[in-house]
């Protein structure tokens, strides 16, 4: 098992989130990783009872994020970052030809800079209309944004197992994103999308990592 | 000059945007670093007058987005992929120290995933809420998460001239990104930032860029 109090890597998670965000904080990304190549690490826990404060967290990363990934001289944070990091280390996640490593990346990129913001888009905008008279005319007005990209990825997906020739990088964090979808409706429009997440979550890596992330949270603040 | 038609890179861009998006598509991301390192590309215009149908580009970008980059053998989407890989051609735009390299692309996935989400997250909600009674309320909901971003990063720049030592595509990705924000004085309230956008426009690679992009754009759809 990837996790040892011991290893040189460090992935810092938080000791508590609210309900709706558990399984769903971007250290499931890292761990899947982690856990995809047999990398041991060892988790920093902050925030909540038993864990740093956010001020620690700071220090090491400016947004205020989880997580950050540190191992011996590096501090790095941004999920896709620590990933194309992995990703060097290891051909299981990023492939060594050149061609191929492109276009993994490519797909690294679409998923966090193309897919995600849109998802987002329609998650933020619901979470701060709650209550508010506007919600369901502002959630109509960006979900099609959404729509239009798990369409999109959809078309290009067709019924090829990963989005290029064996799982990647892309292909986990696509799947980390598309099974974040605020409306599960919007996937489910989309059976080869649904199966791609199904495919993603039955992988024991992507297990491992989920039953850790879950293991390291509080029941309460 | 780097564009010569017959050089062996392409890069899409649309033949006519509206006046609000001149200066702004992801193409004068990838010129820029073009020109940054002088790599000569070719531009296969798209749309409006005199440009290939969009449909053209679907076959090899499959959100329907400017730039391709394509070189013999690949073809690549997503301007923040296409800069790490044209980073790996040039440690004028990407280290080749291990851990320079890592934090540059650390900044490189903090521009496309941490800053730009939010600061498009405000331009959307204005974008599709023009003329309806609840546009102030919602700008006003979500401008606080771009708010956030910049004083962040404003933190974090400091006095400093880039995100690490040197000017990386790190630096090259936040510069776009923030020269895009939708409201102008959000940015200008960190002075620190305004004279980072300053600087990375007053490099020549830039200029020569957006006059390339420029001059590309018909005045007529």
């Amino acid at each position: 098992m990837p996790i040892d109090p011991a290893a040189s890597v460090e992935v810092t998670a938080y000791r508590w989130v609210p309900p709706m965000a558990r399984g769903f904080v971007k250290d499931v990304r890292v761990r899947w990783a982690l856990e995809e190549i047999g990398l041991p690490y060892r988790v920093r826990l902050l925030g909540g009872a038993g864990g740093e404060k956010s001020s620690e967290l700071l220090a090491d990363q400016p947004f205020g994020q989880v997580p950050v990934y540190k191992e011996p001289g590096l501090t790095l944070f941004e999920s896709g970052a620590i990933l194309i990091h992995l990703g060097e280390k290891d051909a299981r996640l990023l492939p060594r030809d050149p061609i191929a490593r492109a276009r993994a990346i490519g797909w690294t990129l679409a998923a966090l800079n193309s897919v995600e913001p849109m998802t987002q888009l329609l998650f933020v905008t619901g979470f701060v209309s709650d209550g508010k008279a506007w919600q369901d005319d502002a959630k109509t007005a960006v979900r099609p944004f959404a729509q239009a990209r798990l369409s999109q990825l959809s078309t290009v997906l067709g019924e090829r197992e990963w989005l290029e020739q064996g799982f990647t990088i892309g292909d986990l964090l696509m799947i980390d994103v598309l099974r974040a979808v605020s409306e599960p409706d919007l996937v489910a429009a989309h059976p080869n999308l649904a199966a791609y997440i199904e495919r993603g979550a039955a992988r024991p890596a992507f297990e491992r990592a989920m039953a850790a992330h879950l293991a390291d949270l509080a029941e309460t603040p």
